[in-house]
């Protein structure tokens, strides 16, 4: 069997997401091995929606396999702006490329996108709903740590309801067994009813909104960020933001293998001083990033293993 | 003899056409054996106005011929933004390339590249004048589906007044004999006068309103957008717009051979039904774009035959 | 000994300088020999303010070395633009490419990027402070034309306060013997005091403000662009501008050996009829951009040289 497109964590089987990572191991560790996978093929980069690192890592990822890339990374100036529907938009894509990985804010994007396109279709992140490549570099970097994808406790920090790489992350990590989520949100960002239904049953979790009380008993802190502009009243946000801080004075109690991850940009949540201490992993997980679309593009181009 | 720009259909010979597009389809049944015609050359894409199937299709071209691009796909932040001249850019880019592709707002604009230009330039559109590339693989798709350049009844369709790629069709088939161009628009979007001239004499042609009496006797009606800021009272434009939509009752009578073109993209001059149809032929027009521009490209950089 | 990052002129000796530049000839003399030098390696353009010559001369270069690129044109929809800092913003640049080309409109800007960066970074021009690599294609054209890096009068003419390739000219000339600069602009804008302590003592030179007295007896006149909104009364502007304005006539009197040099775009400051005058070198100046910067790339990138 082959899997055809990218779009959601949901329809992946651990197996598959267990051979894939193994696959972007071997890629780090011997990446001119891969320096022609990707030769005489063509990225389309389809971005309806600002990125930097998704789209940088996915080119890096495209030209060490040998590859190229072409698109847009904006939609100023395409014929999106003339009224075109995302459907021509996506013909026209599978007629100059071999692949096309595709930011989109609309919900559902990707799954439109699927259906119409005759080439692989990656999800480089739409709406708030998911973004399937940054879970599986998250998970990536959990496993370079911890040496294991099971029985791992995990803390999503910050804005659940509006980051999109949330509901891959639970996921991805719902996948794999006796692993148990700790959702700590200010109570306006509390993950979304949606998300939870989709893992109830298949992964342990629990809802928090002090980070404190689980930090010492966790393996893995998933930062993300909680903008101001989310909170009707200001002085809400003002109550919260501090808890949601993470300097070295947070990481005096966490056990010896703890992490510290970020989908980055960050924006004040993790404060400069935490960059040097040895849990700081979110700009190792950020070039892992590299490696982890490497071997997406290569099982999408080449489909060189089974699932 | 070589030819050293591509700025207007008007200076090619019918012999040069049909050479490249034989040319064109080589690239298509055997696009591996042309992997390195452009290996070690670079593209210029000087894009003054936005274009995506264009830009793009020239980038996708020039990557599977082996070669790589530079330049802007929009003169913001470019020096042009400072005041520069466009020969002083064309210039530049002629230092840093082995081939421009220059889309420009500026009728004439082209010409000044040419003068100018030590490498070849390739017009991706100019003004409201021509789209040479554009026509070239308009007549590649009619050819492959016709089997000739000759004796063929086509309407264009639609804005015949601003639309650049109506001149360089009605030139490129004025160059074949036996050709009949039927002209079908509302009278606000009639076909340029000068335009008319230049193919006076050359191919017979006629202009009118109603599609519908046309249809059962053409073998190709090529659709543009018309678009409802070109005409003054908007009653007008409601009055108009229904005849040039076109639908699957539209193609009711149609000859078993007949082809629907468009240069897309498309904003509700055809339906989406008619997508299914074996007459629609836009999406596989878009996707002769990329060899038609290899063909091209493969010409201006290395000569490959003799005219 | 090796330099790790190119962001100012001031850290480098002459011998450095010369090296560089003799393995530039090479590159113009044959391209050919160095078109693997950079394979499978990637440039990121990280360009937070507008450029086009340096950054599309940088990528010509790069393919030109049979390397690649990715990155930003304008940090507009990227994560600066969501608050990221620039160290952050390196520190995903580093992970993705082998080398950076950074443009910034922050004085310091390439000092920071070059601590925090595991990869070399190279100034495409910072602040209005230094653009080392343009003094080095403006020097390395200096020296094809007089065959000498030393011994040289040279009139650096126009906006000196502001314009970022004075400062960077002035201390690539200082670090050679016997070289006299002249500095001509009006008064409001002569070049900055800490320029001058910089150069103090190491090269000669005098500021002046008509250009025609010493015409006869220099060897090369760099022209920078003035720009009128730089005077706060337009009185003062209209007076000096025309004194500013290369024609033939101006050039009436100069040396046979003598040279016109411009850093580009111009906007007025030298009349097109100039163009054709043996005197004019400032396209072919622009076109020696690409070749020092494949010696830049290749140096930072191989290291194939001793210092």
């Amino acid at each position: 069997m082959q899997i055809r497109h990218l779009i959601s964590i949901k329809h992946l089987s651990n197996k598959f997401v267990e051979k894939l990572l193994k696959s972007a191991r071997e890629m780090e560790a011997h990446p001119e091995a891969f320096a022609d996978r990707a030769k005489g093929k063509i990225l389309a980069d389809l971005f309806f929606e600002p990125s930097t690192r998704t789209r940088l890592s996915f080119e890096s990822a495209m030209l060490r396999l040998g590859g190229n890339m072409l698109g847009f990374s904006s939609p100023k100036g395409t014929s999106v702006e003339k009224g075109e529907s995302l459907a021509d938009t996506i013909r026209m894509a599978h007629s100059y490329a071999d692949i096309i990985v595709l930011r989109h804010y609309i919900e559902g994007a990707g799954r439109v996108a699927a259906e119409i396109s005759n080439v692989p279709v990656i999800s480089g992140g739409t709406g708030s709903q998911e973004h399937p490549t940054q879970a599986l570099l998250d998970l990536y970097t959990i496993w370079k740590h911890h040496g294991r994808f099971s029985n791992l406790k995990i803390a999503i920090v910050g804005d659940l309801r509006y980051g999109r790489t949330v509901p891959s992350l639970s996921y991805v990590l719902s996948l794999f067994p006796n692993n148990k989520i700790y959702f700590c949100s200010p109570k306006q960002l509390r993950v979304r009813r949606e998300v939870l239904s989709e893992i109830e049953g298949k992964v342990e979790y629990e809802e928090l909104e002090d980070l404190e009380e689980v930090l010492p008993k966790i393996d893995v802190a998933y930062i993300t960020r909680v903008q101001k502009e989310r909170f009707p009243d200001p002085q809400d946000y003002l109550k919260v933001r501090d808890s949601y801080v993470i300097t070295p004075k947070t990481l005096g109690n966490v056990k010896e293998s703890f992490i510290l991850l970020h989908p980055l940009p960050r924006v004040g949540e993790i404060s400069y001083e935490v960059d040097k201490l040895p849990q700081a992993k979110y700009f190792e997980q950020a070039k892992n990033g590299v490696y982890v679309r490497m071997a997406i593009l290569d099982y999408f181009l080449n489909y060189p293993w089974e699932v």
